[in-house]
């Protein structure tokens, strides 16, 4: 009895450990198989996308010279427009070189790669960072409202050290998660200007100097913590400018995939379509929200200077503010400009096609 | 000319266009082609995995009753073991379901995957991580050794704010990245203990505590700094502590590495092989760092309750050093007790073998 069951697991132990080797050299081949039948569609790829930009530099050039009728090179325009989008935003995405892996990713996260290799899971993790930024906006604007509330009607003008340094790690934690995230779309294949990321790695720094901000107590707190005060200030208008960016990105995408979904080519359109009226109206919003930071800045510079609070970390982030607010108009006037530019050639191509 | 010129481009572009369609087509039939290759490759892989537990518990089952010759026992749990090794270390290994994203990639990055399909890169995946801390850990025992020495030299024994807290503020950079790094190893596979990513978590918090804890200058910084010299000679420990465990790992890597490409099975027994004596001159060493951090700990807990300082952050770091000291001190036995139990088995199997 012994004797057979011992045979009998000498037998299956025999039989799995062959069975491990006929798989690893199955998945060997299947591996080494889907890369050798990936290699010339990579290179169909790279000379489709090389001969759509000699194309259009071509188109170009004749249109300068007038070497070619108005229309019809609208119309090829674009066709080249469909056909960068069917390789840039299609399967063959994944066979086409991102953006490279930036320095801040490598720093965080060594040479992993974070590229999807599926245009679902491309979407699906864009879809993940808007519903994420959405779950920490309100937060974001309740947090620093919260702490100033608190101050006027408990705490009797004056902030505890504690609830607010707890919300500046707060602040640096949510702003790494955002500038990773960020990066890794950006690997994937999304236009995000590169600003946007400075801005939140600047936000960054600006958390740590924050944290090593002393926050003086009683006696007169009030001037004292003047500094603390200006930067709550200035985290709930950002949580503002977060809240009404989600609502307007987020239908962006939601057009983009209801698009893609119709018909794939024709994605770039609805990058405007529909949402415009909504654009207009977060413009101001958003100018305002950067006059205000830049006033946040120019104030902390000016208690810093006129002695009331000598602290470097003031100094600091009212010159980072200062440049954030800089750089945040100059790229929102760049996006307006594009898209402005966008439409105008939108429009001049339907009124063509309606009078031909 | 102008007209010739002009059909040429046209025709250009609609063969661009249709080009663009084909690649499509092509692409999104190469993905659903290699995912349906894949799919019984990872039944195979799944199933053969849990028949080899299976398989193990029945052995050890047989053994226990004596219904199997010991000789016989130990060399089908040998052959078991390297079946084991070759679906887990092998090719196959990217079929298998990996651990889990934990919560803390999550909250960084969002649901992207970053386990490597192949495991060459999972190799160098390792490799980096190991250099990364090689580059780092001389910069962890330098920065606050300089920042101790400059105390007693130049600053007349009191530590200036600004380079403390870029030191901190680095520290927390560096956890950060350690944490990101080794929840990847994790995910591809890697069979590091929790516990070093737990412990790097109570570093981050550590550091970010560090931040908020107010350096005073004169007068009387000696007495009002102890806490923070404190901190930089607890921070020196781990520097050294460092740099001996990447000693050990990185030799430990290279043997598995040299093994894997001479013969993939015996991935296994380069775990202990060449690195034991290094690893009986290690432990000491990690035993007395562990309780030099659990007398820093005490210590700050010590001129905390004796009133000389009353911050909450001394108090907070001096519980979290306890807390590491011991989490430290109970894993490095465990993995000693790992270790030699299989070390014991080894040589039983050797002697068994000779005597057959």
């Amino acid at each position: 009895m012994g004797e057979s069951r011992e045979e009998k697991i000498e037998e299956s132990v025999a039989s799995v450990l062959e069975e491990a080797k006929e798989l690893q050299d199955s998945v060997a081949g299947h591996i080494s198989k889907s890369l050798s039948d990936e290699h010339p569609l990579r290179q169909r790829a790279l000379a489709l996308d090389s001969k759509i930009l000699s194309l259009r530099s071509s188109l170009d050039s004749l249109l300068n010279n007038k070497l070619i009728n108005h229309s019809v090179a609208d119309k090829l325009d674009e066709d080249l427009q469909r056909a960068r989008c069917i390789v840039v935003d299609g399967d063959a995405s994944s066979l086409l070189p991102g953006h490279a892996h930036g320095k801040f990713l490598r720093m965080f996260l060594g040479p992993i790669n974070v590229r999807a290799s599926r245009k679902d899971v491309q979407l699906k993790v864009k879809e993940e960072y808007n519903s994420y930024r959405d779950r920490t906006a309100l937060l974001f604007l309740l947090f620093p409202a919260a702490l100033l509330i608190l101050r006027s009607w408990v705490w009797d003008g004056c902030l505890p050290a504690f609830p607010v340094q707890i919300y500046q790690a707060w602040l640096l934690f949510l702003y790494t998660g955002l500038a990773l995230r960020e990066n890794i779309l950006r690997v994937n294949g999304s236009d995000i200007r590169p600003w946007w990321i400075y801005h939140h790695y600047c936000a960054m720094i600006m958390a740590v100097v924050s944290l090593t901000w002393e926050i003086k107590g009683q006696p007169d707190c009030a001037n004292k913590q003047r500094g603390v005060q200006l930067f709550l200030q200035w985290a709930m208008m950002q949580g503002v400018a977060m809240l009404l960016q989600n609502r307007y990105q987020r239908q962006r995408l939601y057009t983009r995939i209801a698009l893609g979904k119709a018909k794939r080519m024709d994605v770039v359109w609805g990058e405007t379509s529909g949402v415009d009226g909504q654009l207009w109206l977060l413009c101001p919003i958003l100018f305002i929200l950067q006059g205000f930071e830049a006033y946040v800045g120019l104030l902390l510079l000016n208690t810093a200077f006129a002695g009331e609070i000598s602290e470097w970390q003031v100094i600091f982030c009212g010159l980072l503010l200062v440049v954030m607010a800089i750089g945040n108009f100059e790229n929102t006037v760049q996006t307006l400009l594009v898209k402005s530019r966008f439409k105008a050639k939108m429009r001049r191509t339907k009124s063509k096609q309606r009078l031909d």
